[in-house]
């Protein structure tokens, strides 16, 4: 059914972190948590169609079709100090206001169900350079977080008042609204083309935070398979931000986007 | 109702398959879906309204007035290895992605009904340029239908990830999801104007896969009395575009648009 | 209520027409019906506010504020031939393609309650130029109308097709899906600005059809009490026409635009 | 929940006055009933999220995430001659003409709940020039205020028709329909930045009609405080204006734009 988020397997979560991962800002959100998901060995239990989402198809080099959706994949921790994990990642986000906010309590909805205790969501902060080594900025609901963020040279406080656009600031105010507190960590970008670099910084931190072990040497290749070109998502987030009345300029310093 | 099928007759089919023309580009889709059902001799059984067709009438040479609608026909198989068929045409599709997933589930809702085994969406693939002798490319729902499709010369490989936007991708992949497999047959037109020639090629394909037999002579006058004008379908289609934050341009080799 | 028809009073009226005028080009429809029910002496009895009517009010030169909404007005007949009617009018149609099909909805259904047998719209017809004798074009949905639109020299057959766009299309369209015949009576109007010679034209028409006496002496007068000024419904009109994915251009004599 | 209005605590009010000032031109509104609600020590009783309001969050200085809302405050009388107050404030108001009138029922399902004998919007009105001592405007919904406004020097009536775009219009033109009257107060404008000086003489007005004693020396200081930026505010105004078919011009005497 579109609309309601398909779970065609009971996942063997307790207590688990949220991770969410879709397109944004050069894709640097959704990098990150498919080469994480790869890379642990997730299980896939859920699949979400929403009539919000873009109305096409892909079309896969097999000639195959692929729906635009949202997937939910869980992984049970290994060792000492880790925690169980449920994944959100996708080919798009919604295309409309009402359509974000939606998508966001579906997913709250379900992280609810399997007890989740803390959200992180990932993506990329637009400056319109490239840089060689992006930086990692974090934004909380919980200043409990705080500390510990500044210990991994995450940049927290901020010269001007900024915004997180999009499903990776909603899961988070929304989240924080039914009792849930999380962080968003954004990655420097250029917005110009896929960023794998920047996702590795991205998930650099996040590994070490939850003390997960990710190899990364197949990161850059997995970039490459992301379907959907950067060019489309820059289009995607360009109509958002119109739907909003917001104009996309040339980032400044003070006036950095974070769109994840 | 608007928002209901208005099933007036209850269509004699066992074990149908559905063929979806709607309007898209190069009407395509559309004249090939028109053509088959008047040389068939199919009856009408149903009509739909939404309210996200566009909130206009047409007003035909006559005087008369005519709603935008989808209308639906059946036809009996007249010969061995021939097979039932429900056709889904119209003057429109819906102008939102909400829209556009609401009308492809009341296609579906109302091809389950009948159960439709199999469903076939006929569209243009736009490449800016005229062609001679249009190919056809085919996308699938399930790998089977592949090296059939290649022995009639339908392209089903390519080079990079393509897409189908509107009703005819959508019918696609919400089918499979409910367990309905497919096939998308596009035929290449230069997008300028309404393509008769194309709609031949894909009809020429479809009516093999379907063992059908039908004559094409009155297929170009057909064509023009297609009351939506194809510059009208143009902005339609380019709308839609815009609303999934695509920006149309020139389509280039690997960046080929495919609507139907 | 926003969204429910308040009906304040029972409409003394037995197998009434309905007539509808809403701003549109040259605001046309509703000058006519402004002045017919001003001159009729008809009484209000109901009023709509919708959600996708224009989110804003008008304040009145006292300095008072008037919401966007639709009137519903009776007349009882006074003499042989006539019949009762229920009028339409009011400062706005929706800013929305399913706001637009809602509003139908909403009138048709209000219209089902009091028994209407036909509805009558009335609207603009842009030509882009100026003229001094405004013609009459008529669309209908069911033929018999015909002979006696002709012998009043309203025009009803095109050499191509065309459209009515917005409430006066759509209420007879799906008027029709109801069993409720119709005409729609669109006066020729530059779509510079308010036209009460064209509401003029089109009144002698709907007058004549319906046997009323109507003193046109105050019209001109009245029209320019009109509170929506004709620039704004001229933006309101576009952007119907760009929610359809349809450009404003230039009218060519094939290509004129029916808004009412 | 989104979409319900949050209520945390049962507000200490007896038939109070509700009092409106969200972000809108020069902010002056919102400007204007934060420095009100800060001076007289008001408290917090309930929160609104819509799934119409703008899908992004703010990041704050402290790297801290606010979610787009509404709050809602009372204040109770505490000498002869004044009254109980609800005061709704917050960083947003929906981004769709339907969301616009859902916001507008909840605030006066809100209002009704508590039972709201009056209602105060508070806006800016731009005049596209910066201006020393702005003048204070006035449109209300019930005759009888109209003496009281001239009194204080508010202009009342004006050369032509005027329009109030957003919600501080919408509460005024639905509550009278629900039976409640109301006042809304726009100071002059230039539309170009936070205009403090504007929320000022809005106050001035505001709290003589209400008997109130507020001190403005924090008002500046205040007003830089605000964070979503007013080149942000400008961008959603346009957004609106668009999205009812009105393009924003250059402000003239007899064209002059009220939103708050």
């Amino acid at each position: 059914m579109i609309g309601e988020i398909d779970i065609f397997r009971e996942p063997d979560v307790d207590a688990p972190v949220m991770i969410e991962g879709l397109p944004g800002i050069g894709h640097v959100g959704r990098i990150a948590a498919r080469h994480l998901a790869s890379e642990l060995g997730v299980k896939k239990f859920a699949t979400l169609h929403l009539n919000s989402f873009s109305p096409h198809v892909l079309i896969k080099k097999s000639g195959l079709i692929q729906t635009m959706k949202n997937d939910f994949y869980y992984w049970k921790a290994q060792e000492e100090g880790q925690r169980d994990l449920i994944i959100v990642t996708g080919n798009t986000q919604s295309t409309t206001p009402e359509g974000q906010y939606n998508l966001t309590e579906k997913i709250l909805d379900l992280g609810m169900k399997y007890g989740v205790q803390e959200i992180y969501t990932l993506g990329g902060l637009g400056i319109g350079r490239i840089v060689d080594k992006p930086k990692v900025y974090g934004a909380v609901t919980d200043r409990s977080y705080i500390p510990r963020l500044k210990e991994m040279d995450v940049i927290v406080e901020r010269e001007s008042v900024g915004q997180i656009i999009g499903i990776s600031g909603l899961l988070l105010g929304i989240g924080k609204v039914r009792g849930i507190p999380g962080i968003c960590l954004m990655g420097e970008t250029s917005g110009y083309y896929l960023d794998p670099n920047s996702a590795q910084a991205v998930l650099d931190v996040l590994t070490r935070l939850l003390e997960l072990e990710v190899d990364m040497t197949r990161l850059q290749k997995r970039a490459k398979a992301t379907e959907m070109k950067v060019a489309e998502a820059q289009k995607m987030e360009r109509k958002m931000m119109e739907d909003m009345g917001m104009v996309q300029r040339e980032p400044s310093d003070d006036q950095m986007r974070y769109i994840g």
